[in-house]
C-alpha cells in the first residue's frame, strides 16, 4: 500500500517518521509542502521519499491508496474532499474541519464512496487514556460526577483557528470516548489579548463548559498564554477518582479511592463522611500513541471497516468546536445540541 | 481592650489562638459557642478566658469593645447586627453575610454608628498576595490580560451556603484586591452531586467567569469534590507572569518573564515571536497573615479608620457570590453589576 | 502524674504543647529554661504552668514523677543523671548523650533504680515510619538490599554537635527500627566549612556508610549547607521498593512494585529482566507522633514496663554517632563495632 | 569528511542520528555492529549508509577520516588502537577504557600520531553544565564547598563494568570540569545485589567520595536499584547554591540565594546568621548536547586541536572510576592521586 503525507510542518514531520517505518506492506511515497525547506529536510532524512509541491500529483496517482492530511486546519476540507473523490482513503489532522457543515458533506462523500475517514485523535490510542475508558467502564470510578481538563502553555498561536479549535479538540474526542455519550450542551468564555485588533484576532484564553446526557459536568480550560505547561485532567467518580497528568514522563494516572458520602440521620443533621483511602498508579503499558493509530488507519482500511476515531467522531467533536465559539462569541449564551 | 470571639469551631480556633497572645493591650475575655465540647477544649488550653453558650452576654458587657465572629455564614447577619447595635466593632469571618441586601444594611449601619466593620480577607495580609498587588501597581507585569484561579480539595462541604460562597470568597476578594477595581459581569457553571436531591442541596462544583473594566478575564474553579488539593493562581501579564502556588511551603511566587508579540510585517503574515526569560521565586516575608489582621482590626479601631478589608470591600464580594450563585442557577446567563 | 520540661526552646515548646493538653492524669507543673524570654512566652500561652530558671526545684519536688529533658545536646548527660538519681523517670530529646560513655552509664543507672529512661526518636512514633516496619516484617518488600536517606537544609547548625549528631541520629534510630538489627559497621566522610577554623567547628555537612549483619547497604546524607530541604528515604527490597518522603503533606510513602531479575540461562549469557508495576500509596493514619509518643512514656511508667524507644536503643544510636564522628575524622576508616 | 560508527545499541542510534545529519562535510559511510537485527533497522532508517559487521572494513578504508566507538567499554581500549593505528580519529563512548594503563597508552599514541582523541562526555556540551561551569568561573556562588549528585534508576545493569564505571563517569567528567581540577583522594562505598555470587557480579549500588585540591567535598550515589530515577547535582557555594535537576524538561538549574554566615562577637556566643534571598531560573539555551558535541569533534579534527573532552580528561576519569572501584573492594580505603 503506497500512502503520501500532505503539510511536513510541526505535527507533519511525526506523521512522517511514523508511516516511513511502520510496517513493510506501507510505503510512503510522496511527502507534500508548499515550503521548499520543510521538504529539503524531509529529503536529507528519509532520500528515498519524493517531496512534491503539488498535491494534485497525489491525487492523480492510481498507486496512492492512502493520504494523510497535516496541514493548517483551513485547509483540510478541500483537501479531504479531492482526496475522497479520487477514490483514496484519507486521515485527517484534528481538527476534521472548522464546520460543522464541512464535516457533514466529508462525512456523506466518505460513506458514498466506501472510504475511510480517520481523524488524528491521537490521544485515544495512548495507554492512558484507553485506561481510563476502561476503568469506567468497569464502573471501578462508579458514577462519573465531572470530569475537569487543563491544557495549557505558550503558544503556539495558531493563524486560522481560535484555542478552542486548537487545543480543545483534544479534550472533547477524550471526554466523549471515555464517558461513550456526546454532550447535550456547550456555554464558553473567552478573549483575545495578542491578536486582539488585528486581522488575525482570535480567542488565545477560553473556558468551555459541557453537560452530558449522563449529568456529568466538564469543563475545559484551554490558553496559549500559559506561564505554565499543563496536561491535566481530573475525573471525579462516586466510588474513586482519576488524576491523570500527561506532562509526567511515568506516573502519567492516578486512581485515587476517596469520596464524599452524606449521612441524613436526623431531619436536620448534615454529616459529610469522607473517605480517604489508597492512591494507586498502574503501570500503563509502553508504545508509541501515533504508531498505534497509524496501525488502525492502515487495518480498517485493510478490513473495509470503521476506524475507532471515524469521521463521524470527528464531526461530533467539530460540532462542539462550533458551537463553543459560537457561545465565546454570544455573551457565553448555553447551546444546546 | 476587651474583645470577645463567637465561634470556636474550625477557623475560631485560630482566632482565639492569635487573639489570645496578640499583644498586651488586647483581652480575649470571651469565647463562645454554643457546642460544649468546643469550650471545654478552649477552656483547657486558655484556662483565664471565659467560655460561654449565650452571646447576649457579650453584647451586654460594657467592657467589650470588639467582636470576632466566626459562626456558619448563615448566622453572620444577626450577629454583625447585634454586635453593631450593641456598639462595638465588628471582625467577622467571609463571606460577611449571604446575600447583598444584608451586606448593604450592615455597611450603612456601621457607618451611622461610626464602628469598625471588618471582613475575616485573610489572603490580603499574606506576603504572597500583598508581592503580587505590588508587582501588578510597579507595572512589572504589564497589562494585565487574564487571572485564573483553582482551590479545589475534598471537603469540607458547608451546611448553609454553597461551594462558591465557601472558596471563592476567597478568590473575588483576591482579584478585586490585586486589580483595584471590581468585576463589570460574572456567568458561572456549576452542579450539586452529593447533596443532590437532599435538603441540604448546595453546589459542590463550580467554575466562575469574571470580566472587569480594565478587560481583564478572570477565573475560579472552585470544588469540594476534588480528588487533589490545589491552591494555585496564575496572573497573566503582557510582559510578564506569575505562578501563585499557596500549597508550596516556601517558593508560592514564580515570576516568569515570559509573553508573546506578533510580527505583522506584511499583509498576511503572522510570526508570533515567544519571548521566555528567567523564571525567579522571589523571597516573601514570613509572619502569619492572621496575625497581621487581627492587628489591622485592632490598629483600624484605635485609629478609628477604615481597615484594608472593609466592609464594602466584603460587600463587593458578597455581590459576586450572590450573582454567580443566580447566574449558576439561571443557565449561565452573564450577569452585569 | 505530675510532670516538668527542662529546655523550652525551638523543640521544647512542642513538648510543652503536647505534655500540657496530653490526658487530665498528666500535668505539666514546671517549665524550666535559663532564658528569662522563653519563660515568659511559655507563662503567657500557658499561665497556670511555674516557670522556672533552676532545674534543682524539679529535682528535688517529691510531686514530680517524670521530666523531660530538652536542652542542647551537651547538658543532657548530667540532667538525666541528676533526675534519675532523684528518683524520676526521664525522657530525654535526641541524641541521648555525645559519648557511648556517658549513655552506657546512664542505662545502666536507670535499670538500678527501675525507672524508665525514654529518647525522644520521634520518626519512630510516626505512621509513616510504622508502615515500612509492618511492610518489611511481613516480608512485602523481600529481602532488604540497601536504604538510602537524606536530611538535609539549611541550618540549624547546633553549637555543640555536628551534623552527625544533630540530624543522623533521626536515620540511624528509623534505620535500627525498621530493619530490628544494630549495624555492623560505619564509615564516614564529611567537612566544616562555616565554622572551619572557629572555636565551634563542627562538620556541618556528612555522608555515613553503614553495613548490617543481614548484609543491607545503608546510606545517610546529612547537611546544614543544602539549598534544599530534603527528608527522603529510598528502601530498597528484592520484590518492592520504598519511597519515603516526610516532606510531602500526605502521600509521604510510594510503595513500588519493581525489581530486577537475572536470566543466566546460558554460560555467557546475560539478560537483566526488569518487573515494574504497580506503584501504591497507603492511607496512613493520622495523628500527631510527638502526642504517640509522650503516651507511650506515660504509659511505660505506668506499667513498669521498657518503652518502644528506651535508654538500649538510644545507646546504640549514640554508639553509631560517635564512630561515625571518629570515622570521619580519621580518613573515613571502616570501624566496625 | 567520511565517518563510521562502531556500535549500534541504546546510545549508539543517538550518534547514528546525529552523525547522519550533521552537515553537508560529513557523510556517514559506514555503521557496524554484530548483531544484524540492529544493523537492519540501521538500513531502513538510513538507506544509504553501509552497514558491517567486521570493523576491519572501517580500518582498512582510506576515504575514512574518523571512528565513532559506542561499543560496551570492554571493547573500548582494542578499537581505539586500531583506530588510531590505522591513522583515523577517534570518538569513543565514557568510559574511554577500563583501566587508567589503557588510558594512558591510548592518550599517548594519540599524540605519537597527532590524531584527535576525544571522550563522549556528553553532560559537558549541555546548557545546564555550560552554565554552572559560567557560574562557578565569574565567582557568582563564591568559594565552592561542596558538589553532591545523585544518578540512580531501575537498570541498565552493564554485563562488564560495574555502576561507577556505567554512570559515576558522567559525575566525575561533570565535576572535573566544572571546577577546573582533578580530585586528590577517592572513597567508595558499594555492594551487589542481584548479580551477587554469579559470573557477572558488579557492584550495582555505590557511594563515591572525592576530595579536591581546591576544599572541595564531593560525593556521588549511583544506582541500578533505585525505585526512582533521579538526575540531581548540588553545588554548595560561600554566596550562592545550585539545584541542577537534569529530568527537570525546561527548569534544570535553580540558583539559590542563600547561605549562612556565623558572627562570633563574643567569646562564646554563636549565632549563626542565615541568609536566604530570591531563587532564579535562568533561561537556557536550547540546542542537543550531542549535536554540540559531534560538531566539537569535527572541528577539532578539521582545526587540528585539542577537543575539550579530549583524551586527557577522559583518562582523569578513568583514573578515578578504577581508583574508586579499588577503594570500594577494599573497605572504603581512602586512596590519594
Amino acid at each position: 500500500m503506497n500512502i503520501a503525507i500532505i503539510g511536513a510542518g510541526y505535527w507533519g514531520k511525526n506523521l512522517v517518521r511514523v508511516f516511513y517505518s511502520l510496517s513493510d506492506d506501507v510505503k510512503l511515497k510522496y511527502v507534500c509542502d508548499l515550503d521548499e525547506k520543510k521538504l529539503a529536510k524531509i529529503k536529507k532524512m528519509y532520500p528515498d521519499v519524493q517531496t512534491i509541491a503539488d498535491a494534485n500529483i497525489i491525487f492523480s496517482d492510481p498507486e496512492i491508496s492512502a493520504v494523510v492530511v497535516s496541514t493548517p486546519a483551513s485547509a483540510h476540507y478541500e483537501l479531504i474532499k479531492k482526496t475522497l473523490l479520487s477514490g483514496k482513503h484519507v486521515l485527517v489532522e484534528k481538527p476534521m474541519t472548522r464546520t460543522l457543515k464541512e464535516a457533514d458533506e466529508l462525512v456523506t462523500l466518505a460513506k458514498e464512496k466506501d472510504l475511510v475517514l480517520m481523524v488524528d485523535h491521537t490521544f485515544l490510542y495512548t495507554p492512558a487514556v484507553k485506561k481510563i475508558k476502561h476503568l469506567i467502564e468497569n464502573n471501578e470510578l462508579g458514577k462519573i460526577n465531572y470530569i475537569d481538563s487543563e491544557r495549557i502553555n505558550l503558544g503556539l498561536i495558531q493563524p486560522d483557528v481560535n484555542v478552542i479549535y486548537d487545543l480543545a479538540a483534544h479534550d472533547i474526542s477524550i471526554f466523549n470516548y471515555i464517558l461513550g455519550e456526546w454532550p447535550s450542551s456547550v456555554m464558553a468564555f473567552g478573549k483575545s489579548f495578542i491578536t486582539k485588533g488585528t486581522v488575525r484576532e482570535v480567542e488565545e484564553v477560553a473556558h468551555i463548559n459541557l453537560e452530558y446526557p449522563s449529568g456529568v459536568m466538564a469543563h475545559v480550560h484551554v490558553s496559549w498564554l500559559s506561564p505554565v505547561k499543563l496536561r491535566k485532567m481530573l475525573v471525579g467518580g462516586s466510588k474513586k477518582m482519576i488524576i491523570y497528568n500527561d506532562v509526567e514522563p511515568s506516573e502519567k494516572i492516578k486512581i485515587v479511592d476517596q469520596g464524599v458520602d452524606i449521612d441524613f440521620g436526623k431531619e436536620n443533621s448534615f454529616f459529610p463522611i469522607y473517605r480517604s483511602g489508597e492512591i494507586s498508579i498502574p503501570k500503563l503499558s509502553e508504545g508509541e500513541a501515533l504508531i498505534a493509530e497509524a496501525q488502525e488507519f492502515i487495518q480498517s482500511i485493510k478490513e473495509n471497516r470503521s476506524p475507532l476515531t471515524c469521521g463521524e467522531s470527528g464531526l461530533k467533536t467539530v460540532q462542539v468546536l462550533e458551537k463553543a465559539t459560537q457561545s465565546m462569541r454570544e455573551n457565553g449564551i448555553k447551546i444546546y445540541f
